[in-house]
């Protein structure tokens, strides 16, 4: 953190925090009604994971709901992968029902269908007029939207803490997103004991995503080292690392180092889950700000080129790439390719992650540690595993080149030649 | 973190977190005119302390104001210690300009007052129906304030953080507050540039505050040692340390060992000023959820029975105790008390201020360690120097013992005799 007093400089001096308010805790999910009562809701919409009908979950949340004399519908009809369509598909009900307020329960794709169907009902217009330019419009919502309670169920997305929802666009063979502070919900309630039913390789996923979340924030180009925007208006939410963020990411990665393993073996270790959830908030809340770069623009084209992975723990009725398993990938390559940027932030990491001190460090240390990691907790192996050959390399390149948005987060510049040496790299880690 | 799967026994499980958001950096204060844009205000209370206006930094502000088009009107007539008269008039000003904002522009006493104008301009009623029970008459107000952006200018307080305001009763001898979540400024605007001017012996009381408060919060009752409450209704702001919390205590008091001396003696080193800045926002941030307890309740009546004690570097034109310098006088005694219900977590945070490991760390540790920081800053060496004496201890036990909302956060029982100690230990700390 420069501060030279009088010269500014050109570059920027300022950086924001705003965190959704957060409730964690075994049974925190209890106090919904309450929240509810006190934001003055009417009618809401439970926008839910279809999964969690069968165990019981919906209906137990709905039971909540009802204490508070609040009116429900409930929107199960979750893409994993959400589109326009099925994001439209939500909104276009909500509509309908004329709600006042929104709860979503579920995973990253649960929240993300919550805040688009909430930006629609609150504002209006189409879904691509929103979409981050130059997909769509970029098209920023006037005002604060209706209230959102976010209820994670898995420890990965950090959604119910961002300002982001993903979307899938199938004709382009991309993801995108809608990216503005307004999308941030009100609320997160954390409750670890809805991560209990999860499948360890769902949590296996969601807490490499958590990492990637925690580590690219920490290691991304500091928000002083970005030129001023014009004006505040023109600050992104991704501003770069800053000594609050880098807290809040700093504690997910410890996290993710000592409780990830047990999260995954065994989903009645209620302190391994709980405090992964809360990791990943916090993640969410560090990434939020300070954004993530190289791996999550590699994990667009990965996950949006080819849908031929079979993902093992997803109830689903087709093959694809989950997030973490996208983001993760690629990560080794990328920390050996962004270490001389910075060494210190680099070890730092890696001691954390491997919760103690590393001997003779040096650029392989978080790729080797991050491989290790990967290795516990059944990731696959590299890209090839995703279904990707050497020939698929030059679109894979082209798909991560398109998140400049992204790549502009990365603490060095990274070229079309950079992002296939990463590909390549990543074809096995082992 | 107590994780028991399903029985959840009979103490509370869930914690919740609210953070202020945040503008901090070297001419965040630049965009105040674009922050009362996005709020949409139009007629706004600048509360400002008046020491400013001589400093140019008054007028600065109105001129950023100015440039939103907003309408302002300012109030200067500040007390270092707002009463309950002193906070109506500012009060009655709001509600006779008819503003729907307020910006404030001070400590923590000005940020103070700006709070409870706030409060009484969006609900009306008499200030000492909110004053917290039983002195007043505990009343919550029913919904958000109008919006306050805090824009602190010394490194102490938190208040722009926190949902506190404290007030002295003269007539009771004695100082309470009004607490309530809605209390909480909508977003502070943290400008290391601000704070250049402040004379070193207020920062020192100022940093000490800050130390206190981390210290304090990061060693006050878990909240999972605490019965649940009957609603959350019922949850008091102050609900004892837990893992979100103890981030940010601990940051604080990592920054008061690395930066407070500096801070003390420059004023232009604007690392150090601004960096303790940004402790003073994050520890009002880890103690307005997990809350202040014994040193804060002596502080109370140390600050309250006697007005003799000559507070360098204050201009006001009545002796008062600092409250920076009113906390931290017991704070070694307290913590030699506490020791026991928590040894690690003293060891931990005097090896924080210490900026290092300490050999041999037992009882004394963090007392030695407080007692060292209160030399190289200049503090009061007791409650001696603050004009009290033996004769004073059983009217200063009495008053601390009125403080029973503090009292319970400590991480161990405390009664009169152990606050008689307390107040004895700490006459003459060297
Ligand atoms: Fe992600
Ligand atoms: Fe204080």
């Amino acid at each position: 953190m420069t501060m030279a007093p009088n010269d500014r400089g050109a570059n920027e001096t300022v950086f924001t925090l705003e965190a959704t308010q957060l409730k964690f805790g075994n049974g925190a999910v209890e106090e919904l009604d309450w929240e509810l009562k006190r934001l003055g809701l009417r009618k809401i919409l439970l926008v839910a994971d279809p999964r969690l009908r069968r165990l019981g979950m919906t209906e137990r949340v709905t039971d909540i709901i009802a204490r508070a004399g609040v009116e429900i519908s409930v929107f199960e009809n979750i893409l994993v992968e959400p589109t326009i369509e099925s994001l439209g598909e939500a909104a276009a009900f909500a509509a309908s029902r004329d709600v006042d307020g929104f709860v979503a329960l579920g995973g990253g794709s649960t929240i993300d269908t919550a805040k688009v169907a909430n930006l629609i009902r609150s504002h209006g217009g189409a879904i691509i007029d929103y979409v981050n330019a130059p997909v769509g419009g970029g098209r920023k919502p006037p005002s604060p939207l209706r209230p959102l309670i976010a209820i994670p169920t898995t420890s990965g997305s950090g959604s119910e803490a961002t300002t982001v929802a993903v979307l899938d666009i199938p004709e382009l063979k991309m993801k995108t997103g809608i990216s503005h502070r307004y999308m941030r919900p009100t609320l997160a309630i954390v409750d670890p004991e809805l991560a209990r039913t999860t499948p360890g390789a769902v949590t296996a996923s969601c807490g490499l995503d958590v990492v990637c979340h925690a580590v690219e924030s920490f290691i991304s180009r500091p928000f002083d080292a970005r030129p001023r925007p014009a004006t505040p208006d023109d600050r992104p939410p991704y501003q770069g690392s800053n000594p609050v963020a880098d807290i809040w990411s700093l504690k997910a990665i410890e996290f993710g180092g000592r409780f990830l393993e047990r999260a995954v073996r065994d989903g009645n270790d209620l302190e391994a889950r709980g405090t992964m959830m809360l990791g990943a908030t916090m993640a969410g809340i560090g990434f939020g700000t300070a954004g993530v770069h190289i791996p999550h623009a590699c994990a667009y084209p990965l996950a949006g080129l080819k849908h031929s992975y079979s993902a093992p723990g997803y109830e689903t009725s087709h093959n694809f790439v989950p997030h973490g398993f996208s983001v993760i990938v690629t990560s080794p390559a990328v920390f050996r390719f962004t270490y001389d940027a910075a060494p210190d932030k680099h070890i730092q990491a890696a001691e954390l992650l491997n919760a103690g001190p590393i001997a003779n460090p040096g650029r392989d240390t978080l790729p080797d540690t991050l491989i290790r990691l990967m290795k516990a907790v059944g990731a696959p192996s590299g890209i090839a595993e995703l279904g990707y050959g050497e020939e698929d390399i030059p679109a894979l390149v082209q798909g991560a080149l398109k998140q400049q948005r992204l790549l502009v987060g990365a603490p060095k510049a990274i070229d079309a030649a950079g992002i296939e040496a990463v590909m390549r790299q990543s074809l096995r880690n082992w």
